[in-house]
């Protein structure tokens, strides 16, 4: 490595770049983001997320650590400089980012949504950690097609970055669609649609077929109306809460889709 | 309903009480714990929870949304009262109070925790979030046996109550134990003790007992070494994730325990 001080400092203006990321709407205008903290850093890599630049602390860039982190960056080409803690404060939102930030560059609209056999739709999520974690989860069942409504928390958002430990990269893109988008889509490539509701049946009695997307609904209203038509699954319940997280209900019922029916 | 003004208004001293509720020393001084908004204080209501008190800002008590809520608490003789919107602030940590507030006693070290087949034991649970939903998914499947070890964080830390949604109270009992003390009384009762891990068997190959114990570690090293002589258990992976999120997790083999081996 060479000495700290060979590495460029980051510049003003690119401070005041990454800062405006934690804005909406310049992630969109940009097609970027920024993530944060070493596990969530290296997951992206492996992830193959399309990390632009990453920035350091001195201390972080010292840390015994991070020895492996700096090697695999060094191995994959990925460029790495270095920034101060009073910058990296006031770019980063929380004091989890352990001393390192990275800006990656969003491929959107890319891939046919058809080409997988199994689609996850996330009708009105509103709480950004829930709709990370329910990344990371289709992201290990390997769901490669995930549908947002307009009603859905921004998937870009730090908090669902946070949740999501670098899920996003594994979709290739995630497609943000109307109800009604939906239901053409779904009539028009022959998926089964099934909806998460508390009020339907065991997966024993759905019969799923080779093709299917399940839909979840909001955390406080359930499956939209536009949906209710289509088939009900519910988690068989022992004790006696109202719900279940839906964060929580996702994984249920993905492990159960991919055990009792490997399509 | 009397008029408003002849409800009582909250005394200083009690302010002062709730305030230092916020505090797990005066938590565990007081063995009593503040709970917020309709829905958990609904929630906890169903799960016939302790309530000493309920606290309503004007605007709440005259809400038509919260109508139903007044009506239960005159049928169950739960008392409420008045507090202003500027001391119910300085109280409650959240803006997502929705004007209402509870002081709830706890009741502690009650109840026979082998009296029930199955236990739920939480090793090292950092983020109260997961604990709080991992409570709530116990509660959905009926787990009334919930141990939490010496390194997990406060089960009454506001943040784990708000999503535990009232999972608190129907356990009667969270018994926190140290590592040797779970693995004395897993031994002296006689329960299978099982490990949720990345790296174990799927739950064919596990052989479940009609008493069982299962056990999820930390958020970021998994089960403890002192547990690690126990069977393993793993989730499939189908896609390319490092690791779920441990309140999914939770989800998913409760799900698979009781949907396989009904005990």
């Amino acid at each position: 490595m060479p000495p700290l001080f060979w590495r460029l400092m980051i510049s003003k203006n690119k401070i005041k770049f990454l800062k405006s990321l934690s804005i909406k709407k310049y992630r969109n205008k940009y097609n970027a983001i920024i993530i944060e903290g070493r596990r969530l850093i290296e997951e992206s890599i492996n992830l193959k997320a399309d990390i632009q630049n990453i920035w350091f602390t001195e201390d972080a860039l010292d840390t015994d650590s991070n020895k492996n982190l700096i090697s695999s960056l060094k191995a994959l080409k990925i460029s790495y400089d270095l920034i101060e803690d009073k910058d990296l404060k006031y770019i980063s939102d929380t004091k989890n980012n352990q001393g390192m930030i990275a800006e990656v560059k969003l491929t959107l609209n890319k891939g046919d949504l058809s080409k997988n056999n199994h689609i996850v739709i996330l009708d009105s999520i509103s709480d950004p950690g829930n709709l990370g974690t329910i990344f990371r989860t289709c992201a290990w069942y390997g769901i490669k097609s995930v549908i947002i409504t307009e009603n859905t928390v921004d998937p870009y958002n730090l908090k669902c970055i946070r949740a999501a430990l670098g899920s996003h990269f594994y979709f290739k893109n995630i497609y943000k669609m109307s109800n009604h988008e939906i239901l053409d889509f779904i009539k028009e490539k022959k998926y089964q649609l099934i909806c998460a509701d508390l009020n339907g049946e065991g997966i024993e009695s759905i019969g799923v077929e080779k093709k299917w997307a399940i839909i979840f609904g909001s955390e406080s209203d359930g499956i939209h109306i536009d949906f209710k038509m289509f088939p009900k699954l519910s988690i068989q319940k022992l004790g006696n809460m109202e719900s279940l997280n839906v964060s929580v209900a996702c994984g249920i019922i993905l492990d159960q889709l991919f055990t009792k029916f490997k399509g």
